[in-house]
This record gives structure tokens, C-alpha cells and sequence, in this order.
């Protein structure tokens, strides 16, 4: 049995693994935090969450983290996850636990997930797009899963669209995720519902100082328009930045993962049309297949549980 | 003897190599014409020409050409050669030579060029971005070099950095090649200019008007402070375009060509510096070796012939 844990900027999600990733044998969450030492305990907290749980050991451990790490299973550096730098957690945990371990960024296992089982199945030139708090991106190239020289390779979210742009908190302006993840949808639904753009939502909220993702789903699976009008705006710079996904990789399929997949179809076919319209030459060339991720939530960890090493014999 | 040919925008480059493609044994210019079947009887026109200069037939071609190109060797679009669209070169000389060809877009022949024989020599994950009239990128992944589904991929000039910003010929607002390329550095030298901020530069030129590339390397050689503001102003977009690829692709190796090359270390130092100041968590990763191209404008051609297949026994 392996395991395979994703973590991410607030939670930490762990699931052990027999044959079938899809039915994990046990699961465990926890929340994710910000100290060296204490993220090590939480780490093999999980394993030995998920050991007592399914009643056997795991031989492999397969770790999906949301930051970039180096071939060499370090953390060094995550605008996620603060205070943490420079982490050896390969070097850590497998001489605390001896077994074998792996670890890459947490879009990089996800990605990896939705080609093998997900909706990315079939096509050997796939990019997954995690629209979360933030922008998570890992590529599928030829068939292979592209980690880059160090390791650190599909960091778009960081990719500067709007060099005039707001600054993000990394001190960035303008970059993607500043915009087009889910954070930016909450501060795009705040502008509109303060200038009267979005009563529905509003109306659902009670106030426009409350409104959170929740009023904007029932607000779209109610089929109020003023929330679709907000979704084809948000949906512009979710576009800019797939387009220029496109124009350097020349994929075949996105997935679309993250948070912000659950609203739906509305969502999509807007940023279909807007990711389109971006793309140059679209007349001669064959649209990119842009889908819905189908492993949700838990595709860090199914990728992270698809990358574990062998166990070694015992 | 094969042969590689680039045909650029503005001018085609034929050469005939034997083993060396360092020492072309034939070599023949033309300019690029927009009409598909002159288009056509210019490449028949340039290889008979390489034969008769070498004496020798070409048993195989290799051919670089700035637009998308696919997999058949369909050049689907380009928007440096216009009225040239859906044209099966490959199909069609192929038929009217009955040799093997080869067809990609010319940044990516002159990154396999870099690559293999270039300043890229020796790095698995290299990127080559050209810096010309316009901005042409190819990619080497692992050690491959990179296609996408189609074999479009690897078109960074037209990725949106400024989503506010000016209209481009293309129609897309604020791409990395607007103001990232040769024409972009033109447009900022004269607003330089006209601003009274360029006066060694306007100087050599005797107006404002008449400034053009070779006033401003000219200006560069005589160690004028102002064109070195000029060119730390315009290295910012093009540092902005580079950490963008530095995020999605985590290349060891980053190769400039095309001509702005020729303005050496002044250009080549600022961009490293901007570069670098775009990077997230720079102090936590190792610094990209961005160098110049060794191969200069013969790139694209070398790498045509280098890719050109195996010539058919006769």
C-alpha cells in the first residue's frame, strides 16, 4: 500500500492507496502549517493517520506541495505557505520513516492524475489548470510529465499579464493569478456588487460585505443573469492567460481543476469563448479541448499516490 | 548533401551542408515574397540554386519558415508573411523534387541549432528566443525538442504581458513582441528621442527621423550613457517575457538571438539584471545562464539543414 498527501496553502489532504486510486482505502485531513518543524510532524502525522486506518503500512509515500521543490524533494519557497523555506522533507522524512518518497509541486501530481485517470486521459500533450485561491499549473508533454530543470516548471500563476497591473502580494504586478483564480473572482463580485451589478448575489448574501464563493454558485445554479455577466468578465483574464498557454505549448486538452470547476458549465463556456478569442490565427488552427477536471479536490493526492516510488522489498 | 533554408519575413536563407554545418559548402539570399506560388517556386529556385553552386544535388531539405507550421509541413498562418495561408509546402515540393523534407517554424530549427552546435550545447532545457522584427521562441525540453500537438508550439511573441495595452498589427493588445522586439526597440528609441533623451543616438543619425538600428549600436560601440538608459528601459519588457517563461518552463538556459544580439553585452547584462528582478523566490532558486547565440542569423538555416531527414538511398 502507498499513499499519496497533497499539500496545499490551508489544508492537507492524505489517502492510502491498494490498487484503485479512486477508491482510497483511507483518508485523512488536517490543516496546513506554517513552521518547519511542525509541518515534518503533521506530515508523518498523516502517515500514521492513514497506517491506523487501513491497518497496514505504507510501503511508498508520494507528496504533492503547493511551492516550488527541487529534484531533490526540497520546498524552496512558497508564496503558499509562509515561513517556510528551504525544507529538505525528501532528506527529513525518508530518513525518519526509511521508505521511499516523492515529492513535487502539487499542480505538477494533480496534472499527472488527470492525465492518467482523469479527464485528461488519452491526450499526451495536456495542461492542468488549478483555479484556486491562487493558480496551480503542471504540463503533460509528449507524454511525459514536465518538471524542468530544477523541478520547478508550471508556475504560471506567477506569469505577468498586466505589466501596469495591481501589485499581488508577491510583490508582482499584474501577475495571472492576481485576477483569474478565485481570489480575484471574490474581489471582481465585490466591485460588481458595489456598483449595483450583482442584486442577485447580493440578495443572497444579505449584504455585499459577505458575499463568499457559496452565493455565487447558488446564485449561477439559480440561472440569475447579472452573475453570469460577472462570470464572462472574470472569465477575460482566465482567457489572456490560457491563450498564452497556448501560443507557447500548442496543447490539445486543458483540465480545468481547482475550486472554482464547481461552477459549472457556465463558467467553462465562457472561458471557452474568451480563451478563443485570444488565441491568434484561431481560424487556422483546431481548437484546444478545454474540459472540467473529474478527480476534484482529490488530485493532488491521487497524482502524489500515481508517483510514489516502488515500495522497496521488504 | 542536404540543405536548410529559412525563410524569415523579410529574406531567405539558403545552405547546402556537406558534414560541417559550420562551413555551408553553397550559400544563396533571396527576398520573401507573399504569394503562395511564387512562395513555392522561390524555394524550388533556391535549392537549384545551392546545386548548382555546390555541384552537387541535395538529397534531402530542411526548411524553417516564420509562421505555424503543423505536422504535414502546412504552413497554416504567419503573420510575418502575408496572403500566405493553408499552404502545403511539404505536399508540394515534396511532389515537384521527390526528395524528404522537413518543415518546422524557424525559431524552432534555430533552437535546435543553438542546441546542438550553439550556445545551448550541453543543456537539456534550453529555450531559444530570437529578438527581431518580432519575437520567435523554440523550445528544447529534456532534451527534445518541443512540437505541442500540432507543431505550433513555441509562439511566445504573441503572449499578452500588457492586457491593456496598445494594438498590434496582429490585433492583440500588449503581446511580449510589441514592445519586446527590434520594431518595439525602434518605437522606444524615437519617444526617447523626440523627448530629448537620446542625443547621442539623434546625433548620428542628424534627426530624429532617421534613427534606425545601426545608429543605435553605433551609439553603443561609443559608449554613450544615454542608449544604455535606452536599453535598461527596454530590457524591463523583455526581462518581464523572460521570467514568464522562466515560471512555465524552469529552463537552465536561455539562448538570445535574432539581430538584436549584435548590441552585446550593454543589452545582454541589462536583460540578465531585469530578468532576474521578475523572478519569484529568486533567492531560492539557481539564477538562469541567459546567453547570446552563437550562431547568428544562419541559425534558423543551420538548424533546417540539421533537421532535414536522412537523405533516401538512391
Amino acid at each position: 500500500m502507498r499513499c499519496g498527501i497533497d499539500i496545499g496553502g490551508t489544508k492537507v489532504l492524505g489517502i492510502a492507496v491498494e490498487s484503485n486510486p479512486l477508491e482510497p482505502a483511507a483518508e485523512t485531513k488536517t490543516r496546513t502549517v506554517y513552521d518547519k518543524d511542525v509541518l515534518i510532524e503533521s506530515i508523518i502525522g498523516v502517515i500514521t493517520g492513514l497506517e491506523h486506518q487501513a491497518g497496514k503500512p505504507m510501503g511508498s509515500i508520494g507528496i504533492g506541495i503547493a511551492g516550488i521543490v527541487d529534484r531533490r524533494g526540497t520546498l524552496r519557497y512558497s508564496p503558499n505557505i509562509p515561513g517556510v523555506v528551504d525544507l529538505p522533507i525528501h532528506e527529513i522524512v525518508s530518513e525518519r520513516l526509511g521508505r521511499p518518497i516523492r515529492i513535487e509541486n502539487d499542480a505538477t501530481t494533480a496534472a499527472w492524475a488527470e492525465h492518467l485517470i482523469g479527464a485528461g486521459a488519452g491526450s499526451e500533450n495536456m495542461l492542468f489548470v488549478g483555479l484556486g485561491t491562487g493558480i496551480g499549473t503542471g504540463f503533460v508533454l509528449d507524454g511525459t510529465l514536465h518538471r524542468g530543470w530544477n523541478g520547478f516548471s508550471g508556475e504560471s500563476g506567477h506569469m505577468t499579464i498586466d505589466k501596469n497591473g495591481p501589485v499581488h502580494l508577491t510583490g508582482a504586478r499584474g501577475p495571472w493569478e492576481l485576477t483569474a483564480s478565485g481570489s480575484g473572482l471574490a474581489r471582481l463580485a465585490s466591485r460588481f456588487a458595489s456598483e449595483g451589478k450583482l442584486d442577485s448575489v447580493v440578495e443572497l448574501a444579505g449584504s455585499v460585505d459577505e458575499i463568499d464563493a457559496e452565493h455565487i454558485q447558488q446564485a449561477v445554479e439559480a440561472g440569475a443573469t447579472d452573475v453570469l455577466d460577472l462570470l464572462d468578465e472574470f472569465a477575460i483574464d482566465v482567457g489572456i492567460g490560457l491563450a498564452n498557454l497556448i501560443h507557447l505549448l500548442d496543447p490539445e486538452v486543458i483540465v480545468i481543476g481547482g475550486g472554482l470547476v464547481d461552477l459549472g458549465d457556465p463558467l467553462l463556456g465562457a472561458i471557452r469563448r474568451r480563451t478563443e478569442s485570444f488565441v491568434l490565427g484561431g481560424r487556422h488552427r483546431p481548437a484546444v479541448d478545454i474540459r472540467a477536471a473529474k478527480l476534484g479536490s482529490r488530485a493532488g493526492a491521487i497524482g502524489a499516490a500515481l508517483l510514489a516510488p516502488d515500495p522497496t522489498p521488504g
